[in-house]
């Protein structure tokens, strides 16, 4: 069993896949050395997941990986950004390969997926928690920022809302099902979500504000208006629910609420000016992501549900770790 | 008292004085937009902190900052990059608004003194630590690497070694000294090291390989050595002492080996062939830092070490997070 810092590195971060033109040198020396093409901007983010917080320790390492590298290549979707280098840093109370060959496992797939080079990072002693640095390229001006949006503008979401939560509730013992496949259903989609990467790209000049749904929708828009300076109104009864949520959650009012609450979905949240509106469906039916206009933006500030056509009054409250 | 994580970040980390004309958009979306200059690779490295592992939870805030980005833009200096962005991911317990104001004091001075911008990060909770990944710029294929070495080229240390073992022992009650200014002078010196960015960027085109002491002088040179297949002599009697690590430690066989093992010292280890040692000092003198030279590379594998003149078998070892 390797208990040297640098053994661990060599022998499981040391060898991958991708080799990247653009990336000059890699893992081994004090800095990786990387081209950026000319004409496009760098887009970088980067997200910590600890145990305990974002993940339980007994957590299958696979997915924990896929999880990592997923909310943090989802970043880069929200922007329109193509994908290109990632820098991990991992903190382990001690090296356990069995957890590293996990990890490395989930880790890899997803990376390869995207063409993702692992360039460097850190390998430290301490309670089990990763930070990821992804980083990739927008052509010069296009990203998608949260600023752009403007009164008028409609509301969409790509894919389905409220399957993370269920998964999550599953997973806390929260909740139970008597479905197997459906629990086991959900549970995966808590973990492995795909990031919207090439939806991102295709909404690069239609969309006039996006970002991925991390912390819940509601509390995700909101940073859309506020950085934009608009309202939103959104109908619930749009919001595109999974199959496997109506049977988690019959209740039609609570299924919405997940849906609007529910964090760690990596779904896009995207708005488009009137003109792009027929822009969408092509752009995004070429990349096999289906998205749902649920409401509209609106003078003034805050948002407003409604609920087949009656405003409604609900509490609801977006994740925050620190929140008591 | 802010307990929402957003308001935390907000309060502490939106507001620097750095404010790079190469960041199109910072803080605040899914990811920092940023622009390379045509002609420049991009250096990136990353580095964790763990409480209890790298720093002792207790510790003054202003200080654990300075240590956490001050290696990290070692990092840079070690390939003769300029540096230009960070990344800042903050795991804490609770929100410690005392702590935080001490942190950012620490951060911030440094990052305006070498006018490096935070372009983002995240701030969780779990366990005290931080991640920081540090990007800089240097121009086309003109990165010093570890690779580069060659049979015959000298080893240069910028600096004096051990200071930063001396801090250590002290901190830790391993050992104490009657003379509480020269404690505090030693203690300082672990916590403060400035990071050698301007001799790094003036050894580009001089210095055939390079790299920074993290993890102690045998240690880190075993990496050039490996990299470069080359073996090392060092005379240790020519290692830059200062005087306060003679005065910690009088024995003058264990104040070298101090300085043989000491870690997180971040000088520069650089080697050059022989037809530019002249120009190691003038390019030196202009940034106000003294080299000395240490030492030869030799045909073969592994270090040899000389004490005036006789070769001796010190048993040492570099640092190693993960080592029993």
């Amino acid at each position: 069993m390797a208990t040297n810092e640098f053994d661990l590195i060599a022998r499981y971060f040391a060898h991958q896949a991708v080799n990247r033109k653009d990336v000059a040198l890699a893992i081994g020396d004090d800095c990786a050395v990387l081209d950026v093409p000319v004409g496009s901007q760098l887009a970088v983010s980067t997200d910590s997941l600890v145990a305990g917080t974002h993940f339980l320790s007994e957590a299958d390492p696979v997915r924990v990986a896929h999880k990592a590298l997923a909310s943090n290549l989802s970043d880069l979707a929200a922007m329109g950004a193509t994908p290109a280098w990632v820098s991990l840093a991992l903190t382990m109370p001690e090296p356990d390969e069995a957890w590293l060959a996990g990890f490395c496992q989930g880790f890899f797939a997803l990376a390869e997926y995207y063409n993702v080079q692992l360039i460097g990072g850190d390998t430290t002693k301490g309670p089990l928690s990763l930070t990821l640095t992804v980083q990739g390229f927008v052509p010069q001006g296009k990203a998608l920022t949260r600023c752009g949006a403007q009164s008028g503008d409609w509301i969409y979401v790509t894919g389905t809302l409220g399957d993370s939560a269920a998964g999550l509730a599953l997973l806390l013992g929260q909740k139970s099902v008597d479905d197997a496949a459906l629990a086991e259903t959900l549970i995966d989609r808590h973990y492995c979500a795909q990031p919207r990467i090439l939806a991102g790209q295709a909404l690069r000049g239609i969309a006039s504000a996006a970002l991925d749904i991390s912390d819940g929708l509601v509390s995700d828009l909101g940073h859309i208006l506020k950085r934009s300076g608009v309202a939103a109104v959104i109908e619930v009864d749009k919001l595109p629910l999974s199959e496997e949520l109506r049977r988690f959650e019959p209740d039609a009012e609570k299924a919405s609420q997940l849906a609007l609450t529910s964090g760690e979905e990596y779904e896009l949240c995207f708005t488009v000016p009137e003109v792009n509106r027929g822009a969408v469906e092509t752009a995004l039916a070429h990349c096999g992501v289906k998205a749902t206009c649920v409401g509209q933006l609106r003078p003034g500030t805050g948002i407003t549900l409604f609920n087949a056509g009656e405003a409604v009054d609900w509490q609801l409250q977006g994740y925050d770790h620190f929140a008591e």
